[in-house]
This record gives C-alpha cells, sequence and structure tokens, in this order.
C-alpha cells in the first residue's frame, strides 16, 4: 500500500522493521521481547508492537502511530511498545532522522551501567577510537555519548532526550540508558543499525580495553 | 494426536519442544547432552528425553510422564530427562505453568556460582535493570532470584525447589542452581524461552559490571 | 564403499568427519587451518588432511592411515594433519575410542595456559561442576584433566599422552595442552563432539568464576 | 570477463571479494559499514567500495583501481575504501600478497589499543602459542605483530606500514592499528581470511590469559 501522499510503501516499512528485528535478534541484542524499531512514514510513524520476541516478527507485528502522542492510528490493532515516546523523542528534535533503534545490547547496556550516574546525564566517551567515524559525527576523535537515567516512567525519558538533543548541537545518533540499554538512529534504517553495530563494537572496546568515562578519557589523553 | 479430553495436540507439542531445544542449543546454552525441556500436556508432563544432543532433537526424543513421581506412561519408550524432578515441583507449585526450560546458559550458570552459598539457598539481585521487566514480576525493580545447592540427589534439588516456591509469594519465575545452570517457565513454550534469554542478559550485565549479590546491592542502592 | 571386512562404510566416514568439522568451524573452535578429527575405521585411523580450512571442508579432505605411524594407506592422496601422533596415542591406550576431536576452542585453550607447568603435565580441576557429568567420568564431582606441555615436536607430545593414559586408570576423556588447544574422544563422533561442547563450557565458567587448579579448587572445597 | 593478459577473471574476483566480506560480517568483524577487503588483479588491486555494510556486499559493490594512487581504473563506478593506501602499501612491499583483508576484529583491536604507543610503532608479543603457527612465518614460537599509529591521515598509516615491511625482513602477515584494527594478508583471499581468525584467535587468547606485550612476554619466558 503506497502512501498517495508521502510515496511511501508502508507494507514494505512494516516488513523492514520486522526484518531487523529479526537481525539484531540474531545478533542477541534483544533478548526476550526488549527492543523496538520504528521507522518516519510521512507524518507517521510506524513502530514495533509490544510484547513480541523479536526473532519471530512479521510485518503485522507493527502499528503506525501520531507522532505526538503515540497512539495507533484509526484501523491499526496492535498496541505499540511503552518506549515510543523515546523514538518520538528523536523524530520531533532530529528532523532527517528516517528511523530509530533500541535495543538491549550486552556491551552498550554494561557501558551504561558502568558510567551511568544518579539522576543526571552522564557521559561515555570514545577517545581518538576508529570506528567513531561510524557514527558520521563531525569531530569523531572525541564523542560524548549522553548516558540517560532510567526513569520508571519512560514519558520521562523521553523528555530528558527531548531536553538533550535540543540543547546538544552536536549530538551524536547514539545515546545510553543506565541500566537499560542503547539507542541509535539516522536516516534510514540501515543506517541506525549501522550506527547500532558501531556504538555496540565501541562499547565492547571501551570495556576490553577499560578506557571509557571522562576520568579514564583524560588520563588516557595522551 | 489431539487428547479428546484436554483439546493438547501431543504431537505439536513434542515437535515444539524439539524446535526450543535446537534454538537454545544454537545460542549455546545446552552444550553436550545438557539441558531439558517440557511442557504441560493436560494431566500430564511432556519433557525431553535423557542423554540426547539438543542440536539434533527431534519429536521422538521427548517422553510423556506422570506429574507425581516422573515415570513414562505407558507406550512410552523414552528414558526421561535426570531433571525432571526439578520440572514437576515447578508444575505442582505454579499452576499457571505451562511449560519449564532448564539450560546450563554460561552467564547465569557462573552468576550461580560466584553467588552461590554452601547448602543453603542464596540469592542474585537484579537491582534496577531494566531488562528484569521481561521477567513479568509485580516488582522488577528489584528481583531476587533464588540460587538453590546442587545436591547430587536430583529430588533433592526438587524438594528446595518445591519448599521455596510455597513459602515464596512473589517468586520470579527463574531460578538459579550453584554449580549447574538456570531453569525459567511460563505459560506458555516461548514465554518460557522468553525469560530465559532475560535471565541470561541480566546475568551476563551482572557479571559485566559487577553488580549483583546482596552485599553488592546493598552499595549500589544509590 | 563398506569394508567387506569390518563393515564400516568409509565413504560415510568421511563424510562425518567433513561435518563435524564445519559444525566446529561455525563455534569458533577450529580457526584458520587449525584443528583436526579422526575416525576409527577398522583396523585403520581416518582422519582429516593438514592444512584446510574447516569451514568448507569435505570427504575428500581427509585420510586413511595405518594406527601405529600414522602413515597414510596405498591410494590415499592426502597429508595427514601434523597432530595425527596425539590420535593415534589415545586410539592406543583407549581401545573403546570410535572417534578424536582436537580443537583450539578459545576457553580450553586459555585454561590450559592459564594452568599449564613448564616441562611437567599439569592439571585443571573441575570441581563440583555439574556439567561434569557430561563427560562420562566414574567420579564427576572432581575432575582432573592433564595439561601436557606444548612440545614443538608433536610425537613428544603423543608420548606424553599415552604415558599418562597407560599409568592413569580413571583418565577422563579429554585432555589440555598448553598455548595450544584441547582434544576429546568417546566411542562415537557424536559422543567426542558432545564432550569437547562440555570441556569447552566448563573452562569457560571456571575462567568467568576465577574457579580452577589445585590451589583454587581445594581453598573451594566448601 | 577474464582478463585476457593475466588469466584473471575479475567478475569471479569480484564475487569472491563480496563473500568474504559477508562471512566476517558474520563474524561480527565487520561491524557498521567498517572493513575492506582487496584482491591483486593482473597489474591492478580490486577493492571494496567505501561506506557499505558488508552484512549484503555483492560484486557490484568493488571497485578495480590503479596499484600507485589507489585510483579508480576508467569505467569503475565506485569509490574505493579510504583505507586503500594500507592496502597498497602492502601490495608494493610484499610481491607474493594476492590478498589483503582490513578488519575490526574486537580482540585483535582491544590487543592494539592495550599494546599501542604513543607516534611510534609497538609490538604485539604471541609467544610460544601453537595457534601461531597459522601464520606461516619462519619461526612461530615467538611472533612480533606490529601496533601502527592510527594517524588521522590514512596515507601516513600506509607510509608506516611500507617503511616498516621495507625494514622486516620476516614480517608476519599481520598487522595492528592502535584504536582502529586489524589487517592480514596472504596469497590468497582463503589464506589471507585463515590468517585473520588466526591473528584474532591468538589476540582472545592474549586478552584472555592476560599475555601479551614486551615486558610480560619476557616475565612468562619460562
Amino acid at each position: 500500500v503506497v502512501n498517495t501522499e508521502t510515496g511511501h510503501d508502508l507494507a514494505a516499512q512494516r516488513a523492514d522493521l520486522a526484518a531487523v528485528c529479526r537481525t539484531l535478534y540474531g545478533f542477541g541484542w534483544m533478548p526476550g521481547t526488549s527492543g523496538n524499531v520504528s521507522l518516519r512514514s510521512g507524518g507517521s510513524v510506524v513502530i514495533t508492537a509490544s510484547g513480541r520476541s523479536k526473532g519471530t516478527m512479521a510485518a503485522g507485528d507493527t502499528v503506525v502511530v501520531d507522532p505526538e502522542k503515540g497512539r495507533p492510528l484509526a484501523g491499526e490493532t496492535e498496541r505499540p511498545s511503552a518506549e515510543t515516546f523515546i523514538h518520538l523523542a528523536v523524530y520531533r528534535q532530529v528532523p532527517e532522522c528516517g528511523a530509530v533503534i533500541h535495543a538491549h545490547a550486552p556491551y552498550s547496556t554494561a557501558l551504561a551501567t558502568l558510567v551511568g550516574a544518579e539522576g543526571v546525564v552522564g557521559t561515555a566517551l570514545f577517545s581518538r577510537l576508529e570506528l567513531a567515524k561510524g557514527l558520521g559525527v563531525a569531530d569523531p576523535s572525541e564523542v560524548a555519548v549522553p548516558v540517560f537515567p532510567n526513569w520508571p516512567d519512560v514519558p520521562r525519558i523521553g523528555e530528558d532526550v527531548a531536553g538533550y538533543l535540543a540543547r546538544t548541537a552536536d549530538a551524536p545518533p547514539v545515546l545510553l540508558i543506565d541500566r537499560h540499554g542503547v539507542t541509535s538512529w539516522g536516516r534510514s534504517l540501515e543506517e541506525a543499525r549501522n550506527r547500532m553495530e558501531c556504538v555496540e563494537e565501541l562499547s565492547r572496546l571501551a570495556l576490553l580495553t577499560g578506557a571509557f568515562g571522562p576520568d579514564v578519557a583524560k588520563e588516557s589523553a595522551r
């Protein structure tokens, strides 16, 4: 079904969401029913439905929501992910963003948990790591990835993200959530997935070498 | 073959058990011939046969047993897993339980081994970890997962499990066994598998961040 | 081709060797051209040829050798693995052995390297680990796995192995080689592979929990 | 299309490059759009195009370049990888080299980062590790793998590599780049891939056992 107004083929977008979920599940980054993925579709957002294993996702396990409140559009039968608010915050603040991925990738989540500070937005530093070029930032030689507190109230995380993105001109297209997970985005689903792969590998490298966080980064600024 | 009394399709259940075994073997969580999986089938329990590699399980590698003694029903040709008693303890104490998975997932087993105490039921704490929501407990912000001693006499482990479940109103649907492995359950095989994925990832996160066990949890209670 | 004397189907055995190689390569346990696998075939031994990636092994990448000197039988065109002598030492000392696997599985190799002693046969202890039951030893509660020095001269490793097996009544069906790898065996190829899976997982558990070697084992004998 | 002058089948070479990319992506060694692979094709070099996910590479995602400047030949439509200069340095200095692989394999990259020294070529030592035989060096008992500084200006890395190879008679066919990744080469693509597998596994072993670098190697020279 092509949206005649926007030219988007919604059926293909739903299938794309399901396919990337199956891939990321295969990487082990969406255990249980965790993780969620979305695409911008004209003025709306298509996002994965709540409570599904990502290993067997199909196009029907998605739902189109309005970009302000995250409510399913008329005719949609699925319930959107509880973390829709984080996705919407990114779409609102990043006009060129076309797709958002939220995952529980192990090394990113561990890094978030080690670096996360209580109640404030912390920072994980990727310092002079070549792979940071894959994030598409202006200066990949020193990338400050924000680490958000994991408020039980998900919309509050969305507000933190929106506030951070509004005040941070050169924000990287990835963010961490303390004791929770990692979110990436890009112009396309493939770009968002590429960046997810980069941030997870950068996090693994940080953990393997013990080089992460502001203090360590300063010390290692050789 | 549909059980005319219960409506269960036993052949489909046997095939489902075999399929989830192959999946979990693929994850590396059932090395050698370890691991076993069961389903409630009417008043009986279908469980994987003893001593098979889970990588090549077929529907025929299962056996229907009585839920009290774990003895094969008449007509069954396979020998049930030695750990059937642990499964039966769960089915007896958790009426809504429809499926049980026992695996040797590496991080859960390592966590059990690090946290396990001699001869008594210990505790691994998952403290404010988002993924704990995947366990379906009333309060996911602080989940106390029991760690059972690994008695050489398997029925004694079953008794410990039964006693714990009888006295613990809000027991999570996962348990660890010291120097041994991890067990999860749910209303369906898929729910049990989702929860296994969650407990293994939570255990990995605990190991990567060094945050597990009562003392550590208290210290990190920021 | 069935050996009319022994009833062995040599073509099937060659194909079985190739298949298990591809599986173990898929696990990451045979990097580069490392690893080798053999089967007893009547009075001879079929073993993988030297210098092949195990990811693309075919039945033709095997060679039948005599069990004493490891020389290819007449008509064989491939060169046997340099580590054939280790396989032959096991076949000579363990009459019921039907298959031998040698791999560079990461955790077993790391354990061997951490525990290995200079020039003498060391020991890695698996103490009260449930999965040790998968090794099929008389007393799985305390399994002493030998760690052999990695002599550059491979036949000398074979002599060490033969001597150890000759003097050790209850030797487990797995052995480690310092800075080198791990060898397992069983009555069948499947049993040897199951035991390889067990020793690798036991080694991972030992590394994750820091519990390995004589001293640690004594301390942890609670 | 067979090059009538050299006998190379360029179409097959392009397909081979794409296939090895997909394999190495499957190993997790080419996250995001990182990694690049090349083959010598007569007097030219075929290399992967810039900015593609290696998980979905096709033959068309390659480009033939001149071996001096790395410029696409006439008729080529793709842009070569930014790291082409590192490949060309190897081809120039190693006449028998037929293929080069550059990857962000996690353990090699972590080892490079731990061992790398500021602004000079460092060394990672693989000391008496059996798998080092897979690198095809004259003396595998002690392999000194160079660790190059990761200059933001890629041609400068290429110059360092060229200088090192020119002055090092027995250079191993693998090199590390600090905070960046690992490069391997061989007479064929398969040999380069086998050696990549070896150096990554050797690096994992070094990290798991804590044995790497000049000082540690000296201490552990038992």
